[in-house]
């Protein structure tokens, strides 16, 4: 997928530059799989008609799927998906207090017929895996690639029980420390 | 205040009408005080751009203060403070599960530069409440009332207080049940 | 989409008949769009075996989305998102205690490399819809009938406000109750 | 607004000064608006009769809205609303524990009669935004003004797209770190 | 104890009349030990003058103890504790919603130098009973009496065990429901 | 294994037989794999002397496995094990506020060197397989009762989801409610 | 109070003694006052049947009051009162995760019958603060230093006050920074 | 126990190696009582295959006990548990937000059929000295050694019982500081 014509098919915003340093996280997967982005600041609350102006221009413009991250009473994610048919993903960002608990709350519990699909507090990386995963729904190439990108993380995993196993072993040879 | 010409000052809006049974109290408590109000639904999610229309034309049809009520990932109040600029006091609905806790974060952890006045959950006779004080803040003759207001309060608490303590004359006479 | 000969592209799963009564909502929403589905039971603990089956299967049978709805440690959505390339809907199933927070947790702080786009809790519609969205990323017939279904959206809310206004207009008429 | 003899409008208040690095931040926002505020100590637990007493008289001597910071079991917001009927708007000041959740909850979960319009954890300068808001409720000058901050808050996101759009353009030259 | 002609040793109050049904609990459990109590409704919200005077005057009127119960933003305990050398005893009420923990919050999170003996949500008993132990920590008398409480509740749990031993052993002969 | 003249290997007790239904399931799970059992009341706060007794003659009596419910400030488990050498496991018992989560903060967050095994909220038929486990560590037989159990919940989750599946297909061809 | 030749009227107990830094306040609060106390490591689950002795002793040894600290699943406060007729304070201490939420559930939920006064989070001054108000409760000398002590707080909070006063004349002057 | 030829009868497993250094802990407790232990890294989301073959495996292999660290959307000990036989102990591991939270929901909140014996928020430690006390709940000399281990925690609180009298004797000497 993504020849080298292809515009952004992924838009990843976020209520504020601040947000980045999460949010490029998403960024950095979508890349590793050669799906094009684009990122940029769509406050919610600091230019609600842009915001609105973005969502209602996403799908014509190309984006296949938003990904939205804001923090405390983080309404960016849900109001994209109120006016895009696209599916919007939010990532609830941590702010200094509530562990992100706040933001997690604002962006999961939308009402019936606004979707948002919430990942994990500060769960940039996997919001834009999970952005590939839906291009890959309807590409095969791409979701072989997803499943290549599972197996590494089979592999990556085994060798960390390697790893581990060797360290056990001379623990149990030394006793405890 | 509120002469029979006046316009509605104080404007009550939700989500959806089945909030107006929580809502509806704003509205009687305003009355109470002679402050007239207009109630409507506006959703910030299934009617986004009409929501941020009724936000920037608010001051200049009237209204003084807005009490927003809404539940879950409860956006309304927040999104209206982003496009006027009078007070937005929120309502935390409280919905099926976790007893508005969301409803309330959603509302009260604005970020800095769009303040939300929030009231307890399910808070809407608070919310009426502060919305009179707001508009009193610069009327004498409303100020009066809430100080009446709440020297009724206290002859209501001294009454309850009579009452209880004749029960407990009681109770002590009779020795526990 | 959807033509008659079309196998189901959606799979809805969850680990007892129980959860249907939340989960069906999933199932109505994807009908309404004409979006063929199937529904299962796969559960985790009980037939973990199967249930890895179900999920290395699912892309190659014709399923584009999975939703799994799950209640307290709710480990099927993200064990599905661990043995399929296809995107997961994740729902929380609120059991008898909690008010589906356990729910929530089990199903949306997925480790970085494993994604599962959560809804709210008991949000199994709002699954059925973003599954939708999902499929309409590369459909455009089917993304123009989200914008449909977002438009009706916006009318039945506006019709809910006439009422209301209606309503509060009789309240002001008649004063507090 | 604010002419030159103009005695304080908002009264900025804390339970120790050791809340004022937080509460600070609610001076210079009125401040940046040109409304002159008066800063003091007025504890509910350890100089309860002055607090009352700063309540009774805060109208009386010209003050318009009270802001009052409170942390742990916060009854100063509360206890102020129920002396005066000006606006009180509280602020959850954390501290070392819990997040300032505690903070919260005692400020925000009055009782109906007695409203607090409470911010955010730690929001002292949407607290000072919301009372020039509550003043400008009533002053078309202010209320100019507080449109004029929106507009600067929206420039200043704009500016900030602007970087990141150039930033996430070289990292999709560069590709991912 | 508790001699005939002697006025109430503790105080049981509450900020409204509807808290009665959890407190009364607390005038039963002092009643059990002859101790003599009085019960007011004292509201920091709506009367907080007199709220303070009660406990200014509390000592001086010979009560050794107050209990006082209240829910949400529940700021009676505290307040009071701030105007007697008194023990106070906080009872969180359980409102509505969030099953009693903002009134538990806005109770126990006093600030160093004003302490509030709290009980658990709802304890009003146990309120009762100690209040009944802090007199009785400079009464021998009265100490024997809850020594001979204590031995009665271990006797009741003695019964109740032979009973449950009974069922357990009719279980096992007739086999799992 | 419990062959006709074995003494009970589980100790099933509680604080106080209000606990029993929910603690009953317990009961019922040991009894179905014939693991000969007691029930008692044993309270940590009304009879703490006979609890520590219970506690250190529970070996020596024959016991192998210690469950123990408790709500609230659930002290039970954590005491019993404090006593024992035998693996202690805990219910937390719901109670009437907070859903249980004191029972379970007060079961599980144990320190270091005085494990107890705890289980879900109400979790007592969970307890009573968790006995069977420990008990089925050394005794084969047990052991291959245990599979045999897990084959058969595999088995009656095929069969829930054969009904499903016929159901779904049934609302496929009728369309939506 | 306190001659020279009395006993310790509080003992100030703890599970170990990397609790003292916190617990130390207790000491230090009661110490200002001049009552005597002891301090020891009293640990319910690592010396149960000790801990049982201490309680059941303590009365007879002259204490009036125990001050029992405690983390996460925090037994002691509760153990202790369940054999003693004394008061006994408990101080939830936070432990490295949860900011001590679980031991203030394990402490204030107890079971009716068996009180603990429980205060803050780490709240160990208040405790020794509390210890001082109920000893006072029967010796109108203390209680006329628990006065004093209150008349100091508010001293306190005056200078404060005229501190705060002069830092935001200043700022007023210079303007927000 | 533990001969010098018998293979590993705990399996320590966790689904990444940066869990070992919470989850070493384990292994050092079950070294102290000379039971000899195996550790890898057993992902449930990374390689679940995997993961389904070591349960399987695991009795087979001599292990009687499985300990399973996890956080997060902690899936591994429920998963474990739902394919082995073997009592398993799942460790909640905190993660960088929500302190374990997450991490222990996951993990204690399992269905009816398949327990988990769940410890504290990164209870490594107690994880281990539980699965001692299942291995000794059919091995008396090692109950034995559990009892001498409890011992041994208890001459450990006297000695600090007596450093901690000793500090305080002299801090009654010298005074507050």
């Amino acid at each position: 997928m993504a020849g080298p014509l292809v515009g952004p098919l992924v838009g990843i915003v976020m209520g504020s530059d601040s947000d980045w340093p999460v949010m490029r996280l998403a960024a950095e997967a979508v890349t590793e799989f050669g799906v094009p982005f684009e990122a940029d600041v769509v406050s919610a609350h600091r230019m609600p008609q842009e915001m609105i102006a973005y969502g209602e221009r996403a799908a014509g413009r190309g984006l296949r799927v938003i990904i939205a991250g804001a923090g405390g009473a983080a309404h960016l994610p849900g109001m994209l998906a109120s006016v895009t048919p696209l599916p919007v993903i939010g990532v609830p960002v941590p702010l200094k207090y509530l562990d992100g608990m706040d933001s997690l709350m604002s962006i999961v519990q939308m009402p019936a017929g606004v979707p948002v699909a919430t990942v994990s507090i500060g769960g940039a990386r996997n919001a834009g895996l999970l952005a590939v995963r839906v291009l890959a729904a309807s590409d095969e190439a791409l979701r072989a690639r997803v499943e290549a990108f599972q197996a590494d993380l089979r592999d990556q995993a085994h060798a960390k029980g390697e790893r581990l196993r060797a360290e056990a072993a001379q623990m149990r040879e030394t006793g405890p420390a």
